[in-house]
């Protein structure tokens, strides 16, 4: 499997991360997933194909109420644009399309998921940092790597005013309850998965954390392939 | 009704609002409810109940697993604590607690609700800063009032950094799929409730999310009945 799970967030659109994605696609057409708004689904389309087109990649879309297998069958690279994740999961998961992305990918096509896109990419989605404004019980994830993402990271400044938001003790309360890692990356940052290879790639720090033990920091150019052990 | 809902955080725990939860109790005994931490229930109570002796307040402790009924009975003043909403409505909900507790406040107990607990007076408990780390399907409020609470309200900072997670546009989302108004408060403030009434205090702000209006801020002092209508 070869995924690359980008904590992206900021306008323009994909500023910093653009080329990142232009050099992992190579010139392969890409599968864009924009199921991730609320809002337009076509203009979400519209931005990010205007954007990458930038860079040389071309977007198909992904529209949800059309006939979709066509297109997963023959997807080489699938681009999941961040947004609220519950929404994205359960708009994929009512139409079948949670089986059908993960069979494309385990059959060898790319998968680049953009914060949503990239906290689904694992066993849940209950390290979202998105609300649950739709009331959606659907909290499975694609299943690709064997731990979870939580986007957007930051390190807590201030201990008085944040304590009751703090993201690690948030990560702390999910580990009371899951088994598996959690990879914080923070923003402007990514991994990337290649086989049996997870690297730290981009600007910015990820942090690992698993139950029991004391949180650790990586930096870009650092290999995670212990996690996936 | 008599509630007074409060956006609390930082240490020691109730720094700044335990005056302010003396003078609402006045001579009651209090039934401290415990279950938004996922941690002990126990050690929860004792440190709330040490530091609210300071101010003269007394807490009987509900504790979830032994008869509850009896206490809720004789209840006159409710103090709901932070923590994990998810938890502290999954708790409640799965031993019928939700509707009893309601009727008491229904019938003439006050009810205090800090953060967790504040969220939870509402008709649902989407608008939460907490994450869902037990895959909780639980969403429903004690709906006591009309609107929904989001504690811990600050206003995004930094535009390029924070736009993944602006609390503005979360609660934009809540509104794309609900009706209902929300009201976000800042840290140390609170909202008074009694009978029609609806009061700011404490020293934040309060801004009022109202589905297609543009959302409004209140400071102490200021009377939000209209929320009521």
């Amino acid at each position: 499997m070869r995924l690359l799970l980008i904590s992206n967030s900021g306008k323009p659109l994909y500023w910093w991360c653009k080329k990142e994605i232009a050099d992992f696609v190579k010139n392969e057409e890409v599968t864009f997933i924009s199921a991730a708004t609320v809002y337009s689904c076509v203009e979400y389309y519209q931005k990010a194909q205007n954007i990458l087109k930038e860079v040389g990649v071309k977007l198909n879309h992904l529209i949800l109420d059309q006939k979709t297998e066509e297109l997963i069958d023959r997807t080489s690279v699938f681009l999941v644009g961040g947004g609220n994740t519950y929404q994205l999961i359960s708009q994929l998961k009512k139409r079948g399309l949670l089986d059908k992305i993960k069979r494309q990918v385990k059959k060898g096509a790319s998968y680049i998921g953009l914060s949503a896109g990239a906290n689904i990419a694992g066993p849940n989605i209950l390290t979202t940092n998105d609300w649950n404004v739709m009331g959606s019980v659907v909290f499975e994830g694609l299943g690709l790597i064997p731990f979870n993402i939580n986007p957007h990271y930051s390190t807590p400044q201030d201990k008085i005013l944040s304590s009751a938001e703090a993201r690690d003790e948030r990560i702390e309360e999910y580990l009371v309850f899951n088994k598996n890692p959690v990879v914080a990356l923070e923003e402007q940052t990514f991994l990337k998965v290649e086989s049996n290879k997870v690297q730290v790639g981009g600007d910015g720090k990820a942090k690992v954390f698993i139950k029991n033990q004391k949180p650790k920091e990586f930096k870009p150019g650092d290999n995670l392939d212990f996690i996936l052990l």
